[in-house]
Order: C-alpha cells, then sequence, then structure tokens
C-alpha cells in the first residue's frame, strides 16, 4: 500500500458507505464508493467493478457513476450476501486501461491477495448502543473503598488507600486497598462528569488476589467487594444514571482453588476433571502460560460448556440476567486452544447465543494482546481490545520518554513494556509507518468489529500512557505535566478514531505506571491530587465525541499521512469532520478546498484553517484539532441513480 | 513492506532456513536467519528473537547468533510446535532501541498484523519428489489421436486434426478432434525429451464435451479415450518411463447427465437426490455458476462422501489404487461452500486421506483462480495452481502486446482474458508492483504449499502465454517469433522459482491462443510446424532446473527489485544461486560482490558477471541469467553453536 492521500477512491463499512443491516444471507447491502476526482478536474475513475467472493468463487458486478459530491463522484453497487462473512474489493479503471484495486488497506497499483478485501459479517452485528459509547475501566480494590471497616480476605495484605503500589515481585498480587462495589456506586457522578457511559470492571467473583483473575467461584460475587448484592446495587444504580455494566469472564482458566478445580483434583471419574487438562492427576495439568495457579479450561467437555455459557443456568447466563450489559472476555485469544484442538470459534458463538438469549443488546468484548483479526470474522465476539491496531501504533508515535528509550530493552524488560509482544522498549516511528501498521490490522477486521472494538490508552495490563508521554515513572500523578502535550494529543486521537474508547480510570487525572502493575494505583479523590487540566481535557474531547454523530458513526478516510502529523476525516451522512494531530512543529500540510467542501472548515477544536488559494493549510505546530467540513447538496444522496 | 533488498535479513520455510520434517505437535523445528552485515560492516542485528503463537498467545524465544557466512551472521532458534499450523515471526534488534520485523513478506519498520507470519503446517507435508518435478499438461482430446477410426461420441462434432479450433461460442465443447489416451502414451517420448516429469490430464471420465468437467460417472473412463484398459495402458507405459499421472476431479460438480444426477432427479427419497441442492425437485437446483448442465454437488451428504472420497472403494479410493499419482481438483475453491456450509477443509482432508491410505506419495493439488492462501493451511490440499501469485504477476510485467492492451478492456472481454479475474485487458506493471504481490500472495501459504504448487505460463483455462508475449491472436504457432523473446523471460522465471513448473503442452512449441477455448489447438506432430528455438529454450531451462538443487529445492530471497528487471537468489546447504531477468535494457544493478560469495559468479545461462570493486555488475540488457555464486565455509554450518 502507499501512503494515503486525499485523492484516493474511498470506501469502509461505515453507514455512509455501506447501507445498514440487518442482513440477511442471500439478500443484498448496498455499497457507495466516493471516487475524488483527479487534480486535473478529470473523474478519478472510468469506471468501478465490485468484485466479491461467492461460495469461494470471485465474481464481478459493475457499480454505477452516480452524483458528484466534495470533488469526487458515488459509484454505486449492491453487494450479494452469498455468505456468513462477504469478503470484497473494488477494481478502479482509469484512462489507457490502467487500474487501481481498492481493498481494506487502501488503494494498491497492483493486483492484491485477498487478505485486505472488506468485510462484512452478515449474520452478526454488535448492539447499536455500543457506538456512541465511552468506557470507563475500573480495577475494583483500587477505584473506591465503601468502608475503611471491611475485612480484609484471608489471602491479602492490607494497604492504606495512599501506599504506594508494588510494581513487581512478592506482594504484588496480595496488596490489597479495599476498593469495591458500593465504593464504585457511589462515585458515578464521577463516571457521568467524565461523560463515559459504560463501566467495564475486571473480575468481580471471588478469587485469592487483588485481580481476581484466578475465580474460585463463578457462583458469587467476591464478599470483599461486597457480595452479589453489592453488585445488584451498583448495577441499579448505573442502569439509574444511563450507566452500562460489563463483567470480566475468565474463559480460558480458573484460580487453583476454584470449587470446579478442587473437586477435579478429588476424584478423577469426576465431572470436573474433564474440565481441565491433566497430564497426570492430580497435580499435573496444562495452565495458563505455566503458571500452576491458573489451571486452564478444557472446552471438549460439554458439562463445562453447559456450566459455563450453554443456557440460561450457565454462568453467562444468569449474571447476564442480573444485569450485566455485556462481557468482557479474559484472555480469548487462548480460549479453547490447546495443540490440536481449536475451539475459540466455538465457544465464542455459544457465549453471544446464550448473553442474547437474555439480552439481545449485550456487547461481547474479546481481549487480545496482538491481532485478533482471525478470530473476528464469525459469529462470536463483537469486538476486541484493540491493542494491536491503537495502543500499540499510538505509542510508538507519541512517545515522550518511555522509561528505557534508546536503551535496547533492559530497562523495558525491567518495566513491564514485554506486554504487547515485543522484546523492548517503545520507539519513536514515524505517522506513516504507525498508519500503516493501523491500515493493516484493521484490514483484517469487518468494519463492524472494529466499531465494537474498545481503543485504550492504557490498561489494568499496560503501563499508564502518562507515563509513556514522559509523565514520569515514579508512580502517582503527574504533577509537573511533562507527559500532558502528548498526552493531549493521545486524547484527540482516542476520541476522534472509530471504535470505543476506553479510559482506564485514573488516564484522565494523569495517573503514571511503568507496567500493569504499577498502573493500578488506588484513585486519588481529592481533585486537588489532579491533573486538573487533564481532567478538562478529557471532559471536554469526551464531549465533543458525544455532540457529534462523526466522530461516533463516521467512516475514517486518511487524507494525509507524514512523520510528525495525521490527518483524516470522519463522514457521516450528516456531518464531515476533519481531524489533524501533530506531534511537532513544521510538517507543512495542503489539502484541496475542493475535496473540503469548498469552503473554509469551522473550528470545533484548535488552531483556525487558513485558505491559499485552492487549498487549506493545516496549521504547521504541534497540536490536535477538529473542523467541521461543509456538506454539499451531493454529500447525502446515498441513493443511486 | 519496503523493496526488498539483498541486505535485508532473510528466512524462508526451504530447507536451508528451516530443519526439514517430518515434524511432531510438542515438538521443535530448528530454524535459521541470515542476517546480512550492515553497508558500514557492523552485524545487521544486535539480536534476533522469534515470535511464534502458541495456542492463541505470542511468545518470544531468542535467537543464538552463529556463524558468519555470505557477508552476514547466521541466527539459531527452536521453534515449539503447539499448534497444526505455527505461525512466526522475527524480531531484529538494531541499535538505539530501533527494531524490524522480519515476516513472509519481508522486512518491516514497524509492527505488522499476524497476517503475513510464516507459516508451518506441522501435520501435513506434501510428496517429497513433488520438489524435483516439472508437469506437462494435456488436454487429452487434444493432444494426439492413435487412430482415425474411433467413432466420435454421440454429442461430438468430428474435427480434423489441422480444422482451428472454435474460440467461442456455438460448437466450442463439442468439437472433438478424437485424442484419447493410447495418443499419449504413445508420445511420452516428447515427454521425457522435454524433461516433465509428470503428465496432469485434465477429465478423462466419461462427460458430454471436449473438456469432460460434465462427467457422467465416476465409475469409468471415457470410451472415446480408449476406456479403462486406456488409461491403464497409460499408467504403465508412463511408470515404465518414470513418468507419473496426476488425475482431474470434479468434486464441485457433476455433469447433468451424471448417473447420480439422472438418479437424484427420478426420485426425490433417493440417496442420490441429497447429493445435490434442489430448490425445486427435479428442475430446479444449485449449479456452478449457474450453468444448469453443471449440478453442485452437496457435501453435507455422508453418502456422497463415501461414494466420492471416504475409503477404498470411494472414486479417490478405487482410481489412486489403479495408479494415479495424484489429483487435480477442479474448482476446489468452490467445492463444499454454499451459503452458511463451507465445508472445503473438511472434503479436502478427507480426499487427501483416503489417496494416501492407497498411496502415501499422492499429490493433492487444489484449484484456485484467485488467492488459496486460507484454504492451504490445514492438511487438505498440499497445493494451488499459484495464478494469483505466479501466472497473473507474470502476465502483467511481460505483457508483449497482448489483445486489447491499452484499450481499456473490450477486446479482454472479447479474448477471454476475464478468467483471473479482472474486468480489463493486461496491464504493464512495473517488477516491483508484480513481486509485491507475489510476495503478498504467497505469504498467506506455507513455505510446503508453495513448494507443492504449480507455477503456469499458461493452462487450459487462460489465453496462451505466447499471445500475452506478443505472440499473437490467430491460433496455432507464434511463427515469426514475436512472442518468443518474453516467452524466454518468462520461462526463465518459471523453471527458477519455487514451486512445480507445469507446461500446457504446446507451449513449449510456440503456440498462440486468446482463451481458454481457443488455446486448446490440436498438438501438430510435425517439428517443422514448431517454434524450434523456443522448443529448445525449454528443453535447456528445464534441464537446468532438474540439475540444480537450489533451483528445485532452494529458497527464495530478492535481491534487487527494480522497474524492468528483477534479481534473486535460490539457496540451498550445496548451492547457491543468482537468477536475473530484464525485460529491457538499461537498468542498472549493483550487488555487493562480499554478500554474492565473495568471488567472481560462475555462469550458468546468460551473460557473464563484472566485478568493480566491491560490487557485482549485472548486464544491463534484456535477457536472462543463472548464476552460480562461491560458497564459503560458513554457509553450510547449518548446526546452531
Amino acid at each position: 500500500m502507499s501512503r494515503p492521500d486525499l485523492r484516493d477512491p474511498h470506501h469502509d463499512g461505515s453507514a455512509r458507505f455501506v447501507d445498514p443491516g440487518p442482513y440477511r444471507l442471500g439478500g443484498t447491502a448496498g455499497l457507495r464508493v466516493l471516487v475524488p476526482d483527479l487534480a486535473d478536474g478529470r473523474d478519478g475513475a472510468d469506471r468501478v467493478v465490485l468484485r466479491s467472493l461467492r461460495d469461494g468463487e470471485p465474481a464481478l458486478t459493475p457499480a454505477r457513476a452516480g452524483g458528484r459530491t466534495a470533488g469526487g463522484r458515488w459509484w454505486h453497487v449492491a453487494l450479494p450476501l452469498t455468505n456468513p462473512v462477504t469478503s470484497y474489493r473494488f477494481f478502479l479503471g482509469g484512462p489507457d486501461g490502467a487500474y487501481r484495486w481498492l481493498n481494506a488497506e487502501g488503494v494498491h497499483a497492483r493486483d492484491t491477495s485477498d487478505g485486505a478485501d472488506f468485510l462484512l459479517r452478515v449474520d452478526h452485528a454488535p448492539p447499536d448502543w455500543v457506538a456512541d459509547e465511552v468506557a470507563y475501566q475500573i480495577f475494583p480494590d483500587r477505584f473506591a473503598r465503601s468502608s475503611p471497616d471491611t475485612a480484609p480476605p484471608a489471602w491479602a495484605r492490607e494497604a492504606a488507600w495512599d501506599e504506594p503500589v508494588i510494581g513487581s515481585g512478592p506482594g504484588v498480587e496480595r496488596q490489597w486497598y479495599g476498593g469495591d462495589l458500593d465504593g464504585v456506586a457511589a462515585h458515578l457522578d464521577h463516571v457521568v462528569a467524565l461523560g463515559a457511559g459504560v463501566l467495564y470492571l475486571t473480575p468481580m467473583f471471588e478469587g485469592r488476589s487483588n485481580h481476581r483473575y484466578d475465580a474460585v467461584t463463578f457462583d458469587r460475587i467476591d464478599p470483599a467487594l461486597g457480595g452479589d448484592d453489592a453488585l445488584l446495587r451498583l448495577i441499579a444504580a448505573a442502569h439509574a444514571r444511563g450507566l452500562r455494566v460489563l463483567g470480566d469472564l475468565t474463559t480460558n482458566h480458573t484460580g487453583r482453588e476454584h470449587e470446579w478445580f478442587l473437586a477435579a483434583q478429588a476424584e478423577a471419574d469426576s465431572p470436573e476433571a474433564a474440565f481441565y487438562s491433566f497430564t497426570e492427576h492430580p497435580h499435573e495439568y496444562v495452565s495458563w502460560l505455566d503458571v500452576p495457579s491458573l489451571p486452564k479450561l478444557d472446552h471438549t467437555s460439554t458439562e463445562l460448556r453447559r456450566r459455563l455459557y450453554r443456557g440460561a443456568d450457565s454462568v453467562v447466563g444468569r449474571w447476564t440476567a442480573a444485569g450485566l450489559d455485556g462481557w468482557r472476555i479474559d484472555v480469548a485469544n487462548m480460549t479453547g486452544r490447546l495443540g490440536a484442538d481449536d475451539l475459540t470459534h466455538e465457544v465464542a458463538r455459544e457465549i453471544r447465543a446464550t448473553m442474547h438469549a437474555v439480552d439481545p443488546d449485550a456487547w461481547l468484548l474479546a481481549e487480545h494482546g496482538h491481532d485478533a483479526g482471525a478470530d473476528l470474522s464469525g459469529d462470536g465476539w463483537d469486538g476486541t481490545m484493540d491493542y494491536q491496531g491503537f495502543t500499540r501504533p499510538l505509542w510508538t508515535w507519541l512517545n515522550g520518554g518511555a522509561p528505557g528509550a534508546g536503551t535496547g530493552g533492559s530497562d523495558a524488560v525491567e518495566h513491564g513494556l514485554h506486554f504487547l509482544g515485543l522484546p523492548v522498549d517503545i520507539p519513536v516511528l514515524p505517522a506513516h509507518a504507525i498508519t500503516r501498521t493501523m491500515r493493516e490490522v484493521h484490514a483484517a477486521m469487518p468494519w463492524s468489529a472494529l466499531a465494537a472494538s474498545t481503543l485504550h490508552l492504557s490498561s489494568h495490563d499496560t503501563p499508564r500512557f502518562r507515563t509513556v508521554a514522559g509523565g514520569g515513572v515514579k508512580g502517582g500523578v503527574d504533577h509537573d505535566g511533562a507527559g500532558r502535550d502528548l498526552h493531549l494529543l493521545a486524547l484527540a486521537l482516542q476520541m476522534t478514531m472509530p471504535g470505543v474508547p476506553s479510559v482506564f480510570a485514573g488516564d484522565e487525572i494523569g495517573l503514571t505506571g511503568t507496567n500493569g502493575e504499577h498502573a493500578r494505583t488506588p484513585f486519588p479523590w481529592d481533585p486537588a491530587a489532579w491533573d486538573g487540566a487533564t481532567w478538562e481535557d478529557y471532559r471536554a474531547w469526551i464531549a465533543l465525541r458525544r455532540e457529534h454523530v462523526a466522530l461516533r458513526r463516521g467512516g475514517l478516510r486518511w487524507a494525509h499521512v507524514g512523520v510528525d502529523s495525521l490527518t483524516y476525516l470522519r463522514e457521516h451522512a450528516e456531518q464531515r469532520l476533519l481531524v489533524h494531530v501533530a506531534r511537532a512543529d513544521g510538517e507543512d500540510v495542503r489539502l484541496p478546498l475542493e475535496l473540503l467542501g469548498g469552503a473554509e472548515p469551522t473550528v470545533l477544536r484548535g488552531e483556525a484553517p487558513r485558505v491559499a488559494g485552492d487549498a487549506v493549510v493545516l496549521p504547521a505546530r504541534r497540536g490536535a484539532l477538529v473542523w467541521e467540513l461543509a456538506l454539499d447538496a451531493g454529500w447525502g444522496a446515498a441513493a443511486p441513480p
């Protein structure tokens, strides 16, 4: 793929370019391609032909030339929905027999493989509300404690709220601050003030550690969090405020002290023994990354399926019925995979079916630390945590002095930056490199999966972005604001990209942290302790997103990608926005005025445009801006001629 | 991916870079990476780390630095074979924290998706002999007629051997020249003289057309071809000459007059009725591309599976036992695919299992007109007809005046150039464009699948390459040799690339043809009618391949790719060859002498090298050359330090 250009023909899976579902196997979906004119004013294509796979065979359907808009022309074609996932791309014929292909990575002046074709999931639509939301991630032990009197669990070593977090080594998992669900419920004002609409809580089932990814049961909420009743209270309070609540389920493994595993170890003939993979009963078994405290579940067991996610009485069925609005699935990438077995897609389908039988509007989000594409093309997971297509690219562009930067890796290893699959610290890459990664990773997903995936600057499994941005390594808030400027740029990208922005509680007030453990700082509730400027930035950018449908539901069209800046359009039937983010001064970007609506754009955030002749000149200064573009009469003309 | 450079670190799936199997699930495979020095003499990487997916999770294994060779260093690492298909790539750490990734597409100075990871099939190895072979494709009706007295079948309109072929329209399928299997057997001398070792025959089961893709039975060879006995005679004669014979099976559909379909139509309750997909019995049914004479088979029927490929008594079992050395599967890309059903992988696995129960050394080749990658990562098809990764790229680079070139498509449509999935004629692309396509398409296949796939300049489904090369559109031999020069260049590529070169009978004597039908010219047996120069070129280049293990079994490393020339290395433990093909004069290519063995290369074909200082200068003239490079002591040092 070449670098994107605003004159590239464009299509994506958003509603401006694909008629919205529901789709029907054997039906069609109306598609549109926008073909900007050539620089000399001629049409950008003489003809456009849809190429789609139908039962495994490529077939061609000519598109019809439609009306003009935004310095180009709409082309229209109906995509036959032959299979559950339909794969397609566009042929763009130019003068003299030249042609290009347009696929989900962009435009290619050569033949391509099918690997980056656009993908349409016919039998799978994520809940509609997801696109409009911003999520707020809470690690329950560290968010808010409802009472100082709660007794610590037996495994715990109680810590005072302002005690420094142990970032690595002994004691990490036992350090217990006593945050609980009533504490969360008591601080919903904060979430509402921020502007988020979904609470995503890491595990709440009883465990033997502060993270609770080592569940001992799926039948009760940890008493140390307030128990089942506290969750019901939290759900009720959240729903009353218009907030949704997402649970976190470990389908890959349980804790070693899980009641199923104890039963399994006690009796080799027990049904539970088949839930795990014993290499030598009872003490040798397969576990998550060979960590013996986390025995891996074996989904070839029908009884395990029944208990965990098959039917209304299953764990998924019962807790969805209790009011959870969906699930984040832990280690989804490994779930059901062991040696020759690969049941991941089946497991995902069953979880979704059970969840939807209770609540057709529930969201199913799969954890993947790397490329989830191959797991998102079916009727299972709605989306993924988009570390590979968003977080990592962002970090490598907006690295403002991450620990160990430039040292070749030892500091990085010490600081746990391993998480995203690299054996080194975080490099500094040009914008054209990170956008290639984004385009490549996202091309492997249907658009609906991208739109239902979460965009993280940080999570409970990563360093805090504020530290990556140069905000320090000591933990707590970046008080002197060293990482603030790059943090704002990252925030601007997070809130203006397709997907569901997910704020890890504390990012919005400038918390730092060098790894996932170290990042789990108890939330400092005294606003005097916050970086107030960052807090206001978060509120403002989330509000901007909430107020502009194009940011929530628009397409994504790259307009220009340089080294230190990137520029893209978010386009919707009623709105066209331009986003420009520059990490440094100096990059000269001019875009043809005619392709940007023909009139001077309106400033929504950041600096004002300057029009010079037939070009719009973007400010060559570090910062982030959002402009609204004029709509011509042809923009809304979605119907074919 | 950037353009390849000889200083790029390299790995591929060939034996020089991966220890040969058999592999065992749960075992390991030794991998090697060759990291050329930087231009300033420093090591090209400070460290090399293997990243592989294990049960869906990325894991890292540091490689060990090994000995030096060819201006670089070997790195060694053992790949854990966790799953049936193991996916991996390499991290290459440089100074100052910079890094690159090496995957099957090449080197990337950014993070990548997993889509172009190297793939190793643990549970699937194509037959070893395939790598050494050159195939010869015969369309039985048009190769040789054993007797002028054979009676034409009822459907046929007999044509004299020198009568022009009907290229399109009425009569195409009924034009019958009477070529038969005894005719093939009588001309094995020709195949041996050419140097091919595998006869691939298009369908021989009785049909109702000259192509016989409309079988009326799978129980008998068409009497018009000589019947079962003629096939047994041909197999015996071929085996006696050391030749193998490949059959052609339509698993996607049968003919409308197939005994199964007749039974199915006669009785809605018959077992055969379940072999097809009736939309309204008996006259409405699903057929191949809606051609009613080719009803589509429904592999959800267990009885169909049993008859066609499950067990020794099935069609596959019986005819493999009759002596066929493997199968080409027609329309493999659609087989078992219909709407929500996708049974292709299951069908492939079963065919292979049955075939191997009879002959563990049989080859299973799947027809795909486009990207077969997604179908080649399992234990089914050994390889594919590599139209998308070889034929099409080659045509678009060596287009010497194909019909309709530059006219925007109408001639192309008329001439049937649609075949390869494009709605236009054949463009002329630069070498860097076609090699990107090759790298992208091949990256989606395990190396073992690429090595067991066929490389075609032409086939019975395409125009003749000689016509693409400018050799004319009238049919018959390109007597004045207008397409000869480009044909030689294509031949040089075909015989020096990984995969199994497959010669469509007649290509070797300069036959032309504007589409698949038109290309099926009866073979002119009088050598006076041949382009003798082309015939000698074929013999020479096939002999070169047969004599050089690196051409048959070596890796593929791109050394330089320009506009009008491309240069690559074929590397094996005992041999390193350089291939350079230029379609025009003028491209200046210099490669560092130290990376090419440090001594002047030996000429095997084409012009001699010129050494200028520390560079080897390639001739800037149209042509093809093969040089043998010196081996230093470190080249053979495969064992880790």
